[in-house]
């Protein structure tokens, strides 16, 4: 069972981080899904499923920190395996499903964006000054719809060391005509007392409401904590992870030290150890609200939405389940 | 009166920050007192006196914001005034006042980074790991006193955007084989966890125990109260600002948008205002204590080492003084 | 279709506050629809839908910052909406359900307020000193059921600027026998130490487990939360918002500044501007309990009581649906 | 209707505390159970629930304050209820269900002792140092799987006075071959610098996510949650009490002064009150996690697993029917 | 030794707070000594001594929980005292020193004032919102020398009950062109996000640097240390309190319920007891630094200001001769 | 020369703990150099003064990390010194101020007792209830004091592991007529709301204000914090710490495992390694005064009382003066 060319360069991109950000990641696996799909020659529907199982194997472990993309591959498979329990069931049948469960998602995806920028943009008020960290797609909905809403907001963004993605935030901004001001992350205590709402992003939610996301955000939340600012996490449910509610300890990735410093540095001091993570770990409560696209919740409430998602969460069976396939 | 050439150059160092750090610009400006008056051409101690007053003005105004510049001039000047209201005095003598106060100036600077070392090492015990920001000199010499009395330490230092500064810290303890390792200032909550104290320098000291220092300062004390990490900031005597107990407010100084981002983005994105303070302010409720060259105190008794420096503090004349001088 | 008459001056009397207090509200609305519903003299059971959803918008117009008025309106609407759906509706059944319906709301509005007395008064010890504000119905229930249970406890009462409600909460208890002190707003930190717990109503309970409720209740929460002291809130479920799943926040009214300074004084100094809010939002992190008709919850379950009563938070098709409504 | 003999001695080792440990109270109440049915010598299914029910009833007063206790009783009882309504009922299949019903929960209790071993221990890093206290089987089991993975942990036991089970901790954990430190209650603050995670047992979790243990548990969380430790805390799902959402205050048990000071010391200090209360609470807010058989919860959703555990918290029906039992 | 007429009233005046406020009080206690010392009719010093003496205890009698009293009234008979050792002291050249010393005392006072708006205004800077409480002349100071600088602040006031003191600061503010808003006490954390400093005066300052002030004042430092607004306090130095040093407890007077309800409410009402405090204790921890005429301190460096005043406190010869004061 | 017996048997007695406790200590030693100076058989000043030395540094040696050792030794040692710089001094004089010293010190300490007694007395009011801690002279002066004043008052007293401290406080209270109760140091938490106020000693105090007490105390100071109940530190000046102003850290004193478990549970067990610190360190945010002979102070000012007790505190030659000490 050969995996065709195109699915090896998705997990290539993934795994090298050309594709990257947890929304994109998701729906890059969804669609190499489909691709995996249409791609397969067999005629057995058996041979079909072990192959699948077998795709979404490879594309998880291209990236084995991203909640999102673990999310996405079971969305799909887990459909496809309950079809495929059926009497009536097909290669063809389930080939359908795949395509139209990917293409879900996908859109789903997308829609989450769009709700999250209604539902947040309610709680945004006009004359406020909101902070925002890094280059979230689903933060900016929120910001951006508000702006359409007519309401005169103005936005702080954090440069975002060492990759600068604030840049391409404040840029973003700019273009919408929302009056933008740039600061290092350092500078973020000195201006908390100009701000109304941190708004930022989240790479995963974890079952006791902590959120994982750009280093540098469980600082901003504690000075907002500190200053009595409040602070709200935009963030897609599929950015939930289940496996948190099983104790499973969210691995924070460090990068190359290249990012923080150029190689001759390095070359120079060669006893200087420079490290990198990408991620830090904000807990609950330093965060007010989770916006999601079913609704504004506590971040104590993450285990809810995890339960309305996957349905088996807390519940006998799926500790026997996955015990079962820890053990294959 | 014409201001020497030299000294000239000097002012305009201090004011384009060729010349910087808070205890460079003091000796420098001891040094240009000196300078100046060894250049002094004529032959009235009255004209002198106006002509070094001069000095002393241009060269307080070359940076308004460092406390450390006032003082170190101040220094001179008010021993120098002192010694011409007696009747003995001379020219020469005058002239020999000024050489002998700045150069006791100087010679005072150098023995106080010492002397914080000293006093600031006894408080590092061995095994400890210590976090540092930016590029403090008496910080470093707590640091590399600790390390050379055979304590095995190990130091994490911010990169300091956006001018690097720790990118020397660290190059500087690498050299002295001190275990270094260099992160982004954004991820100061996610090592705390690891760090044992905190050990950062001073720009100013104010009367209620507030410190400036390199922005980040105040988010690094708020992460190390929040992990019951000790904060320790090491700074001479000289940064204590007496002005501050009149009520006058540190200014922050707020420096080009290019250090912080490269030109061509602020062309192209012309609508994005970038904000660059240099310095914050650390709460005392933050700081555990701050080693002076006098001994460690507790930062509400910064008023008491401005009482000891300066005498006057917090009596009715100095009040008066100081109107007059404000009047004339 | 006309409205009837009673239902317009009910619907002013909202308007006008003459009818106020969340519970009593919420009543009067639902006995509105009974009085609307049996004025009804048409034959068509599709005009009277129509008609009854034009009252129901009416009344909730009324007052459109108090969360029990749509609650109370929907719980009849719903119930009249999915009669009317069934093959076998006919006008008269529909007027059936609105008056049962309309009178079951009222019935539970009453039983609510006992039952919450009886859960809460569980928590309170003998010999307990409580803090309470204002004059909630649902908080005088749970001290006055301790108080029959034979508890021997003594209450603290604010005045409550600007209307005083605490001189009837006074009278109230002292009627019962329990020894009651009333202090005026401000002295709350000074009598704190000798409070063991603070029980307060609400006026609506958001989606993350803020407690809005008349002014002064989040600065008690902030005084009890110093002092260790426990902060417990009374708050039948219909004061639950749903529309804060959404996003929707919640408006705090502001009054007349007569009600805070004799007219004489906004005459005298027109200049002057005087605020008067009627209600603050208290957050989640300084309550320690909701005591609903339930059960007690922690204000962050306030999303599961929203999903037991509505059915549908959460859920994809309340955010489709919710948007037709906003659509058409 | 006699008691066996057997039972008898059961309810009194369980009151006389001979039997003690939520968990082992909770196992022998089940076994209690099957020996009274094995024992029962009558003919009348209608006798024997009677019968049944005084066994239950004796059992949970022998010690009123424990939650296990009820819960396992209950565990058997609404089992034996709802098989003896059925039309087909009889003695025989009754006795049946109370064996079955009694030996499920006893291997559940086992079970999700080792089940919260293998969830919490992928919370524990390999090198971290463990606080824990008194002598909780479930944190026990987290550790010691910790440690049976190959990760290099070290554990601080606090000695847990008046009755030194820390003792015991450290005995056990020595015989795993875990580095062991026993220290006086006393010095918790002094240590919990090198302390990276704190794990601790429950005897109650109450509905709003409080958690009734040791006394001594909640000063450690309050120091843990000065130093941001994070705070984990061990509990089989049957250890949640239900009567909490209903308002019930769980008591907190005192014991005999002679466990604190020795009988000497009494009869020659006749005046001096010794005091010595078995547990303390420990608020929502010190507590990072929850680790149950079913997952991982934040504190405030134990009125979820409450809601998943006995069906029908929060709702309607359960307030009746308790209202009911309490009248019968 | 007749006590004069006019002395009698001024001392009945303070007593029934014809004669309020800390200043005022003190200031009036001064005029009393020279009119008592002008209204000496004897020839004797010694007689005059001890006449003036007992004129000293009537007048800080008068109201013994004032501290400004006592320090006005020792301020004049210590320089007495003083005076009269020497061997050429006269009852003319005492009648002269009471004089001066009372006359200088009045005129300090009111420099004080002065002075201390010049200090504090330098701490607010352009476009500032600040909040005050009750009428404080020193902290008036500082807003209206601001504002006459051309700052452009806003002020918001509270009413501060039960004497409405907020109408006479908003009149005062509002005549002074300075925008002002009226508040209920209540409101202070509705309004707190929209303020930037607060700035209250000071009835007694302790040795520990508590703050005793209006009722309420703690309150809003609580409220503003929460949102990290810096909180000053205006205070003249003889505010300060050195038998606090000695442990002295600062008194807090209770006055008349019926400045809190009308006297129909009590008749009415007879079993509702109402608590009238009039001032509470702000701690240092929420006192960011109090401005004297001295110069700006931390609460902390009170005892300092004692130091300076006093000369004597914490000095063993004070202790002793305190002591002989409380034996004769 | 030979020290004599009895001195040698006061330093074993020291260094083997067989006399204990701060003051104790302080006072035996002053003892200790009355006795080998009337030992002193020489007739040589000059041997003598080398002689006192020699018995000086051995005494400070016997126990090093009691703050009140050298503190008492160094002011009997001092004033020898400076006597014996003058031109007159003779052997017989020199031995004249040691035992006059020495005995001042004694009855210093004494009276140091009965006047924190008295002045911290004043902060107690009538029927307050108080914890302490271990056994503290001066903590039980305070509290002994106002009981003798005729306030009711009742205490609560820690058992104080390892070594039961608090029976003894127990007892002594009891005999006192005042009403104690005793508890495990663990169940602090448990009964904090119940306490007003909490007294203990302290072994030293730190230049920054930290105090060093019987392990356990922090746990206390921060469980009162929480509580916002007040914490006083009773304090003679003499165990305020000089060296620490000059950076020495406190050392904390480990002692012997048998104090904590049984010698039978070390052999038993020989992994479990049992630790037993005798201090901890309170830090100054959790104090709200200390209590000393010379008057009540914020932690703050403990530099203060250094600097008056030792004169050269902060002072440069102070400084020199020690680095000669240390080089020589």
């Amino acid at each position: 069972m050969k995996i065709p060319h195109e699915v090896l360069k998705i997990i290539e991109d993934i795994r090298t981080m050309r594709v990257r950000g947890a929304g994109k990641i998701a729906r890059t696996a969804a669609k190499a899904l489909i691709i995996a799909s249409e791609e397969y020659r067999g005629t057995s529907l058996k041979e079909y499923l072990t192959y699948m199982e077998l795709i979404a194997e490879r594309l998880k472990n291209a990236r084995p920190t991203a909640v999102s993309l673990p999310n996405a591959v079971n969305y799909v498979l887990s459909r496809l395996k309950k079809a495929s329990m059926e009497p009536s069931s097909t290669l063809n049948k389930a080939k359908f499903i795949v395509r139209e469960s990917a293409n879900d998602f996908i859109k789903r995806s997308f829609e989450a964006i769009k709700k999250i920028g209604e539902i947040g943009s309610k709680r945004i008020s006009d004359g406020e000054v909101i902070l925002t960290h890094c280059n979230s797609t689903a933060a900016l909905s929120v910001i951006i719809t508000a702006h359409h809403q007519g309401k005169h907001i103005e936005v702080f963004a954090t440069e975002t060391r060492p990759k600068f993605q604030g840049h391409i935030t404040a840029k973003i901004l700019a273009k919408e005509g929302i009056p933008i001001t740039l600061i290092p992350d350092s500078a973020v205590r000195y201006f908390m007392k100009d701000i109304d709402k941190v708004i930022v992003g989240a790479d995963t939610v974890t079952a006791n409401g902590a959120v994982v996301n750009k280093v540098g955000t469980s600082l901003i939340a504690l000075a907002a904590h500190e200053a009595r600012v409040r602070v709200f996490v935009a963030a897609e449910t599929y950015k939930f992870s289940p496996a948190t509610v099983l104790g499973e300890l969210v691995m924070i990735e460090e990068r190359d030290p290249t990012e923080v410093v150029p190689p001759e540095y390095l070359y120079e001091n060669p006893e200087v150890i420079v490290r990198n993570p990408a991620f830090d770990v904000t807990p609950p409560e330093y965060i007010d609200a989770i916006i999601t696209e079913k609704g504004i919740i506590p971040p104590q409430a993450a285990i809810l939405i995890l339960e309305e998602e996957y349905g088996w969460v807390l519940k006998d069976y799926f500790i026997k389940e996955l015990n079962f396939a820890e053990e294959s």
